[in-house]
């Protein structure tokens, strides 16, 4: 039985962690840590935990030596000041904040508005998206776990651009649940500002523009140019991405769903469907991808649940990759459907 | 024309008065009062007045003398600090808050927990109910708004106590959109987490209830006790109340209705309907009421925008009876209906 | 290895039972029909189940002999012409609508506004409340799955009628997500129509009414009264019961909360929490229940998720304690929270 | 006083005109069809008229001798067979179908799926966006009123276009509310199935794509391309549509916003505004149009309320400028704003 900690565990990713690891058959969720909950049970601040676990949070993770891999789910700009103290003391790193996903310092500091103080850790960590870095995962000692966002479009696109069948400027019209934005009261997430509307945000400047750009042009071996204009939805969890891209030539919606089924076809967390949905994924950790042909123009989806594929569940399932445990373990649950 | 003045032209109810100013036809809106937006245009901050109003917020109202009428949309306890200087000035005045709506300044003091300090307005003031102190809210100089739960509970509740069919026990499940919650942000109206979901909350302690058994007890001349569960819903406008008493006697679902209608049959802004529903009164000043016989009980429903006869069109409607203008100008629209 | 099939798989609880028994580990699903969708495969239709299920719909259950227990989904009326076969055959039977649950034919009528014909196996029927009634589930060949509206407020009300410390006479304001009224559209879940709203439906005439009575009245030996007013929220799982009770003699908020406790402290999937949530048990087999006294009076909540705790959740929990499986197994997940 | 009636008086669109009709200070809504409903008060259907209108359903228009105006709100198919006798009894006609919109019979039949067999009108149809054909409108017997799309992409792209300076191949992530899709329940519409997600539906063959591709080539001369995508959104009013367009050369937020203060500075419904809100348009016929460049591209963000401005608000606004009456009589209010 491998241990493990989350720092920061009060958060909708942090508490989504503590919900997937309580249940989990081959971990213990040994150490929680909660500045301003030290010393209460998680079950008492997070009922849905009831009778799932007694764990108490505490204010730091007092001795990593017990832990094979400690969660962070801080705040970007917090997480780097955990993270190198974490991986000197030999234990494996996993990172939900944005501070370890993009390899360029400068870019880093062009969209995040301050520097990335850790290089020496930045430089070694691989980015946690299992369908395309599964084999560096598992030896990874530290893992940038992808945005929810980004996620649901590097899905979407790839595949396509790596069978060269677009051009590489891809449009991301993306509109997330309202848990995507953290469990910080806000004007723009008050109910009755948000509650019946669908508000555009971050037009063109949000953070998970360059971590697709940098992650399709790896995989792909060619640089992309991403037009992203997130929107906030009036529902809580769920992600859909509708990605523009021009066709190189005339294609059939065969032909490119057929693309997907080759890239995704053995894939257990990620399916091709023909109308992708939203409420199929919700509370799970897989996503659908979905694709029509319109004229000499494909729109891609990518749906999947933020707190989960998007967020907490892609953590857990590289941490099965990394702890040498079946990669589906724990977080192998359908979505609700309805 | 007369002109007016709002103290407190940002929140919700401040808003929402200006809304229904800027077209009434009647009355300019001449001042308006925010500290933190003082020297804006008011369509800046409230987009949907653009082309309707180009006054800007000032941090006071410097003189009330150009003045008929003042509304004070602050909350409760500030609006008390407003109040006796616009009363000396010699403006009338129509408070939003529950600063003076309890005659009894013990009661005041055990639910809001504080003290009501303006004891020589509170004695003047008059509970703005035009559909039962019409002819008072003519003749007053400062009136007291009722409250979004309070209105809907004593509309559905008062014509069955008054006509002595229903013992005086009285239980208000009540349910409301997050806007009549205000428009701070708070950890219950994060669109996570109430979003999709019914919150209870302030159950059994809610200050619209001594507020609505002191009306209901003035109206019908008698004691009720009511005991009321205010609840979350997921919308941002509209308060539905189930109203649960006991009849005194077997009676039929027409006998009640008859009772209702003899109560509202010449009213333009309440109506009795087979099945009232919040949307047939969203965006309107009009209040529906419904009722059914189970048993040995009722159950009555109030409906309503709580920001419009919950709130600010309510006060609209005093002021025309104030002012002398026809009670229905300038809210004068049905609900949206869908 | 036991063989389970589901009589109408396509409606909301029978996908639902679809969900949860092909990640079931001791129970495999061998039989699933559909009139309509004969000879597709399930995970065509509910693309949640993409790589969890491969069945095929047929259009009846060929044969019952290598089956160890079969649901019945189906609309109430059609169950009862289906049940009298498969309890001929020896399979074990839990039906899933309302045909099963009256042990009174008078009362069946009269609510349901047609004959219950199955007499036969009426009688032996158990109704499938385990925190109440486990020890005979274990051993009924035929349970009567208990309706979502109805588990609710037995939950929230039985332990304080059976502590004998409150009246008999229970007001139920009921909340509904809209699962709970089934896939076929209509005018009341037309979204245009429901989804900003709180519709009252079936005042006093809902079928869980004499459900709730009969359940109450056989675990505490005495007769109870329930006036209940069914509202339909606009989220899509999820029930709200609010309660209403008479106090015997005052009590506190502690000795209420004692009660509770008792008699579910022992038990995994009930649980008294102090502020239920419906989105701590979304997706869940949990229910919270919570309480407050209000003068001479409590308000109990009862909360779950109509879906599973609520409808097949709750059957699969059956399913174990009548397959001699461990009761938790295959639907042992916290909530959602968020 | 003019009079007019309405064709199809249940539908959204018929009940939306009614909405308006009855509170219009120059215009009397004398007659009103519903075959099902023939002989009913439009406010025993439609609750939220109470007080407004005492008019009955007929099943037919007896004789349209007393009317100035028909609006036709029923569905494309039936409206052309309404239509030609209409216009031989000399009376104006605004038609809220589709069936007068696209000038090429052969595109018609294309998007449509059957023939329009009204050449003789369809020749003399205006197209009713009074923001681009004005004076045509006012000398029009026949408009043909714009759809919700159409009309909040064309507000939003027309002006770039016309000010040549992006390229002419436009993508249009669209988003309505449910109200759109019309009040017949659909398992699309179906509260479960929509009302927690977001449904792309007719992706690249929405009928409104060749309507605005033919508008906005009217209005600037030339040819464009539109590559739609619509979306179901989970509230009840409300489009957001998100256009992507090309930048022909480097332009500032500022040089994109001068061009559309230009185009609408001085009309009264249509508002350039920094960050376009759906909440600040619903209930109103206003609609706001935003921008933002990003890199070589432009997203312009067109807002309205699909009932309002997207039909029977437009409707009313073209039906002043027919009957001479002043443009903004009668649905000259603010948007909700919360």
């Amino acid at each position: 039985m491998d241990k493990v900690g989350i720092i920061g565990g009060t958060g909708y990713t942090g508490s989504e962690l503590s919900r997937m690891l309580c249940t989990h058959p081959e971990v213990e969720l040994a150490a929680l840590t909660s500045r301003q909950n030290a010393g209460k049970k998680v079950s008492e601040l997070q009922t849905f935990l009831k009778g799932y676990s007694d764990i108490r949070f505490t204010e730091k993770i007092s001795d990593t030596k017990d832990l094979d891999l400690v969660f962070v789910a801080t705040p970007h700009g917090v997480a780097m000041d955990e993270v190198p103290q974490l991986m000197e003391s030999g234990v494996k790193v996993i990172d939900l904040s944005g501070d370890y996903r993009l390899r360029d310092k400068a870019e880093y500091a062009k969209w995040y508005g301050h520097e990335q103080t850790d290089a020496k850790n930045l430089k070694s960590s691989v980015y946690g998206l299992p369908e395309f870095f599964r084999s560096k995962i598992k030896n990874a000692d530290l893992v940038a776990n992808p945005g929810c966002y980004a996620t649901s479009i590097i899905l979407a696109c790839t595949p396509l651009v790596k069978a060269g069948v677009v051009e590489t400027d891809i449009i991301a019209d993306a509109k997330s649940g309202t848990s995507g934005a953290g469990m910080v009261p806000s004007a723009r997430l008050h109910h009755p500002f948000c509650g019946e509307s669908l508000i555009p945000y971050s037009v063109g400047t949000h953070r998970h523009t360059p971590e697709i750009e940098q992650t399709i042009g790896d995989i792909t071996k060619g640089g992309v140019k991403v037009t992203m204009v997130p929107q906030l939805l009036p529902i809580v969890r769920g992600i859909l991405s509708s990605c523009y891209m021009n066709l190189k030539k005339d294609m059939s919606d065969e032909e490119i769903a057929k693309i997907f089924e080759k890239q995704y076809g053995e894939e257990h967390f990620v399916h091709y469907v023909k109308e992708p949905s939203i409420r199929a994924v919700v509370g799970s950790n897989h996503a659908h991808v979905g694709s029509n042909v319109i004229g000499n123009k494909v729109v891609a989806f990518g749906v999947l649940d933020n707190l989960v594929k998007g967020a907490s569940g892609q953590a857990v399932q590289c941490m099965n990759l990394m702890l040498g445990i079946k990669e589906t373990t724990g977080i192998d649950t359908p979505g609700l459907g309805v």
